[in-house]
């Protein structure tokens, strides 16, 4: 019987929720540890994986292949992402886009360190949006690549909401604007705005007594979140954000509209897009996939750190070169 | 300065064509040679690129660092992909899903030989669709996957009609059926019969005095090319076919629809799609993209025959790593 690749995650939010639901699906990999900064005890997790608390990690360094951090962006990758790439094979979705070459940098000294493999900013973006920009791109050199997110749930923008006095609890979508993602498709090649790619639309609900007109106005001229758009501010009961607002939809599209021929005369449109009913469950999922491809380089002898343009797409498939011939070309 | 590779185009049909037009947006690459079986003076290019005949290519060895098959998949590539993969690092676009693996296996024996790289099967479907096929349920293991072709003309059906009796002309549009394709975005994983996906219209310059209900009723009636299918037939003039059905559009979707969740509750759906005003011009931008990865692989120290799915991505960029995780990650 085939050895199945050990598994292991770091912090245990949605995306750790969503890894531990996605290994079902891969019956080639099995979890073997979740690892917490919580009391392990204080842990509900779905299902009978360990619960270990991360002091005790090092022990495990043997014992799994791919450790899979499921911390955030903002304060928990950057520690942990050069931390554990020399102890362990990792993979992660670090998503802070402009600071993404200082965080290779420092994964990439730790893994080589550590002669291990670590693949960063795994997820749909960075991970499978940037990948459509690049094959994109390389199809059709002359031409012009689009990114418009939505609708979804922006984590940040609700964040930032919420930080303003007199809201209790905020969810914000990014809608991408029709109009703008059919003048690509037509193959116009506009020269599009902020404002004119995409409107924030935010469900807020207001303390008791709070001035709602003073929150919306601090919303609409919050700068670097909203001030550049258009934003729209409903308010709402908490028991409406809750019935209504609960999920984690996201998605988008990245369109190139490319031109070929003698005289550039040829409109090309490549066209990615995305529908998600939850983001975390398939950010998750993607993680996993590359979860394999990082056991395979590290079993094929390589190390340091690789991001998804590395990865030949045979190295996430299960399938057999013979099958992939067979089935999938 | 930079060297340029250097590429040669072997068959100059509208893929040869599409190469010298291609070529021209990628500044790292130049072309030195087209081959041709024809008679050099009696080839129209339209650049000032050396013409040869293909009796002399083998003088050419090293002056070319890939040849670019672009003769069809019926009876060319399957004997010139095999002979020239032990001369040359050749890439193609070997288009008959069927016999893949065979193509493979000839072209992967001659590669190993003469120590060359030869990439197979590139262009949109086998290439870009494959790899998306591959990507999305690599994501999504627990899915459908639904490949859509069209609008767009069907060469091997437009031939097919034209060796009917009476028929001077055709062009035969394959259509996806757009409530098939609203059905599977929806997340409703139908399954589909080969009618219900795509419909075949068919246009068609009858000789004169040809029984028209008898080509109709061929054409219709037609096994594996259309007798699976709803077809419908349009009997006009050459003039009408010159002015309206002249262009080789194409297309197409590439849909996964997966779930995730812990009982599968959640619908995510990735969507691939393609609108060409040219499909050989198309084909060919694909094939010099990937004609750099043809000659990175060979100044590597590989060899032998590989496919799209072997290929890393950065493979086909003129980006450099620092460029790539900062612009398109």
């Amino acid at each position: 019987m085939e050895e199945k690749i050990r598994l292991g995650i770091l912090g245990y939010g949605n995306l750790g929720r969503g890894v531990e639901i996605a290994v079902k699906n891969n019956s080639d990999m099995e979890l073997v540890a979740i690892f917490t900064r919580r009391e392990p005890e204080e842990l509900k997790t779905l299902g009978k994986t360990p619960v270990v608390n991360v002091s005790e990690i090092e022990e495990w360094k043997d014992k799994i292949d791919v450790l899979i951090l499921c911390g955030g962006s903002a304060t928990d990758l950057p520690v942990q992402g050069p931390k554990y790439a020399e102890m362990f094979n990792t993979i992660d979705s670090f998503d802070t886009h402009a600071k993404i070459p200082e965080y290779y940098k420092n994964v990439n000294e730790s893994a080589k360190k550590g002669n291990k493999v670590s693949i960063i900013s795994i997820g749909w973006d960075p991970g499978a949006f940037s990948l459509n920009r690049l094959y994109a791109e390389s199809f059709l050199p002359n031409g012009n690549t689009y990114t418009f997110w939505g609708k979804g749930v922006s984590q940040g923008h609700s964040d930032a909401i919420r930080r303003i006095e007199g809201v209790k609890n905020a969810i914000q979508y990014t809608i991408p604007v029709e109009d703008a993602i059919n003048r690509v498709r037509n193959g116009e090649n506009p020269a599009l705005t902020t404002r004119e790619k995409h409107i924030r639309e935010c469900f807020v609900v207001a303390e008791v007594g709070a001035d709602k007109k003073e929150i919306e106005n601090k919303i609409k001229n919050m700068s670097n979140y909203f001030s550049d758009y258009d934003t729209i501010v409903h308010f709402i009961t908490e028991e409406e954000l809750k019935a209504n607002h609960s999920g984690m939809p996201h998605g988008g599209f990245v369109i190139r509209s490319g031109k070929t021929g003698i005289e550039n005369q040829t409109n090309q449109i490549i066209e990615y897009s995305l529908k998600l009913e939850s983001n975390p469950e398939f950010t998750s999922s993607i993680l996993v996939a590359y979860a394999r491809a990082t056991y395979r380089l590290s079993k094929n002898g390589e190390y340091g750190a690789k991001t998804i343009f590395d990865i030949a797409p045979n190295m996430i498939s299960r399938k057999t070169n013979e099958q992939l011939l067979k089935e999938l070309l």
